[in-house]
Order: structure tokens, then sequence, then C-alpha cells
């Protein structure tokens, strides 16, 4: 029996992103269902009925939720196409590491970016800044955080470079001028059908996030 | 050439309390070496440069960081000894998703209780609540999270069993009341030799705790 995968995701979810890309690495078929954040389905609350939230993989029936640990267990189920962990403990333990950064650190101080303005806005810009600062002395001289090839962090990180042309717009700099290293490998990435296929268009993704904005700062 | 393992830990710290039971789990010996949290060793700074934070496992020179890392990395590195995450991908995905979840909510709701007063103590403690009754519906009728057997789970959630108590006392409720599984599991896994050597006394985090709240409530 051929498996049966669902994915129930979001459009400009940056944690959606990341199973598209994984199962595209590792060339799985898969059927999509948007999800609609106000009125979610009742597949989702059934599948997730602790955390509510998208992504969840529906893998012949069983449910797998939070996007970094769908990532593993799609690099665990489908091992054998692209692996995205290293194999070597320690270096797993590094990719981990730098996954759960992206997720504690880039993610919320991106939000915070997007979201906040005055003195907020410019501590939030500051500290991002920093921080891509780190992960681009992590990435060194390497292709990708995987090393010569795609890997786990590249996974995490990549559907954040969507971002980019908002923290420029919101926070008033350039990711070029600051980051030029991680502007490359983001170029790198995205120039990877996997993917290319998986995240949408730059410009609409900012669009719908200051339509947010807007909505947020007016409150 | 024997291995050389070195934690960086702080006594009172759930996530060094991880990283002593996963290790004493595995029967490996290390050597322990305790942390001044408002003087950091230079050991300590060199080693998690990033986060700056305990618990760091040094592993013949190598550092490891984060406390659900390290003990991931424990039981790839010591796999013939306890395993800690199940075989089933499946069954790793479900462990992952709890494990996250004692960080994510326990932790944060605990702290809440901790240091908050009024309101803001009683949203906390009803939130903590549903949420340790979410973990007791996981164990269902097992002696342990993991199974027949002490596994990741239980590991990562054991060591806020230490701030029962004090959740009693600053919360004004019952845990044996409230979530009697929980507290069932808990005497069962602290009868260890695994967990009972690497937790310290209950009364005496709750009397450190007890003096950091003093302090906090009075600023």
């Amino acid at each position: 029996m051929a498996d049966e995968v669902i994915l129930l995701g979001f459009w400009s979810s940056p944690f959606a992103m990341r199973v598209k890309i994984a199962l595209a690495e590792k060339g799985v078929e898969y059927e999509y269902r948007e999800e609609n954040r106000f009125d979610k389905s009742p597949l989702l609350l059934e599948m997730n009925p602790v955390k509510k939230q998208i992504p969840v993989l529906i893998h012949n029936g069983k449910p797998i939720c939070e996007s970094t640990i769908i990532v593993q267990y799609i690099d665990e189920v489908w091992k054998n196409e692209s692996p995205l962990l290293p194999s070597d403990p320690h270096e797993r333990a590094q990719a981990r590491f730098w996954s759960d950064f992206v997720d504690t650190k880039i993610y919320w101080l991106g939000r915070q970016v997007w979201l906040s303005i005055g003195e907020d806005l410019e501590a939030a810009k500051v500290e991002l800044i920093r921080c891509f600062k780190l992960l681009e002395r992590e990435l060194g001289d390497k292709p990708y955080f995987g090393g010569e090839t795609f890997g786990f962090v590249d996974v995490s990180l990549i559907p954040f470079s969507n971002w980019f042309y908002g923290y420029e717009q919101w926070g008033d700099l350039s990711m070029e001028a600051e980051c030029p290293k991680l502007v490359d490998w983001a170029h790198r990435c995205r120039k990877k059908e996997s993917v290319s296929q998986s995240i949408p268009d730059q410009q609409k993704i900012y669009e719908f996030l200051t339509e947010i904005r807007k909505k947020h700062s007016s409150k």
C-alpha cells in the first residue's frame, strides 16, 4: 500500500514551508490542505488537539506536530533520500542547536520587528541583526549550514528569507549591507527546486504581513 | 582512551538535572562542575558563547548545549544502555512533542506561578493545572511516559516534580487532588536511583525559590 501523506498548513507560515521543503527534498508525494486560521478544520482539531496549530503531517492516519519535529520525522522515515541531519551525533546536536536558535531567536525577533514601533522596534532590530551575524559566523565559508549539502538548519531558516524584504522595510535596514553572506546563502537555497516550489512570492508575503502590521499598530 | 565527560550545571536547574539523570541512566561517569550564575566561568563562556547558559556537556573537548539536545546526544552516543527515545519514528516524534510541551508550557507556567501574584498567579495556576492534566491523559495507565520503561519525556518532566511543593504553597493548590496520577508517577520515578541521585532535596529547592520569589515581589 502506498503511503498516505497529508499536510495541513497555511500558505504564509514559515513553519509549514519547512515541512513542504523537507518533503520535496525527499521526493515524497503528498496532499496539501490549506487551513483557515480563523476557522480551523475539524481534522486539524482532531489531529493536534493539544496545540491546535499547523503544520500537522498526517502519515497513514497518524499525526505529527511541530515543524522541527516533523522535519526530523521525515528525515527518519525517508532516510535514504537527501539526509537532512548529519549522521555524527555531535554534528546532529549542533544542527539541532542552530535550528532551535532560529525558533527561539530569529522567529521572535523578526516578529517584533514586524509588529513593533519606536524603541521596541529599534531594540528588536539591533538584536535581530546580532543574531543573523551569529548565524553568518556559523555558516562561515560553507555553501550551506549542512556543509556541502542543504540540511536541517537550512530547512529551518530558509522560510525566514521571505521576511528579509519586510525586515528591511519595517526596520529601515539593509540585509545586504548587514549580512551579505546570509543573503548569498538565501539566494543559493532559493535556486533549489525543493525550496522555490515550497515558498510563496516574497512580495506577496510582504504585502500580507504589512496589512497585519497596520491593523496591529492601529489597535 | 576513556571518554572525558564534563557537565557544567547549577544545582537547582531542572535543565541540568535532566542531563545528570540521562548520564546516570546510561551509567556514564563524568565530572560535574557547579557554575555561579552571577559569575560565569571562562569555560562556560567558551563552550556556550551563543547562549552563555548551563547546562553544557563537554564530551572529549566538544560542547553540546541545551538540555533536550544534550539528552538526545547522550542517547545517541551511549545507545546500547537504557534507550531513552523509542526506536519507532512516530513514537520518537510523540516523545519529542511532549518534551517540547514541558519546555514551552510547564516550565513557563510554573515560573509564572512562582514569580507572580494576584490575577496573573491565578491565571497561570489554572493553565498550569490544565497542562498537567493533558500530561496525565498522555501518561494514561502506563507506569512511565516511555511506557514500561523510563524514557525521554520522563527525563524532561521529572525535574519539575521538585517544584510540585512550591506550586502548592505559592498557588494554594493540591497537586494530589488535581493530578493524582502525575503525583504517583513522580513518586515512582523518584524511587529510581538515576533520579534520586540527580535531584536535590525538594524542601531545599522550595526554600531557595521562595527567597527569589520574595526579592522579586518586593521590586
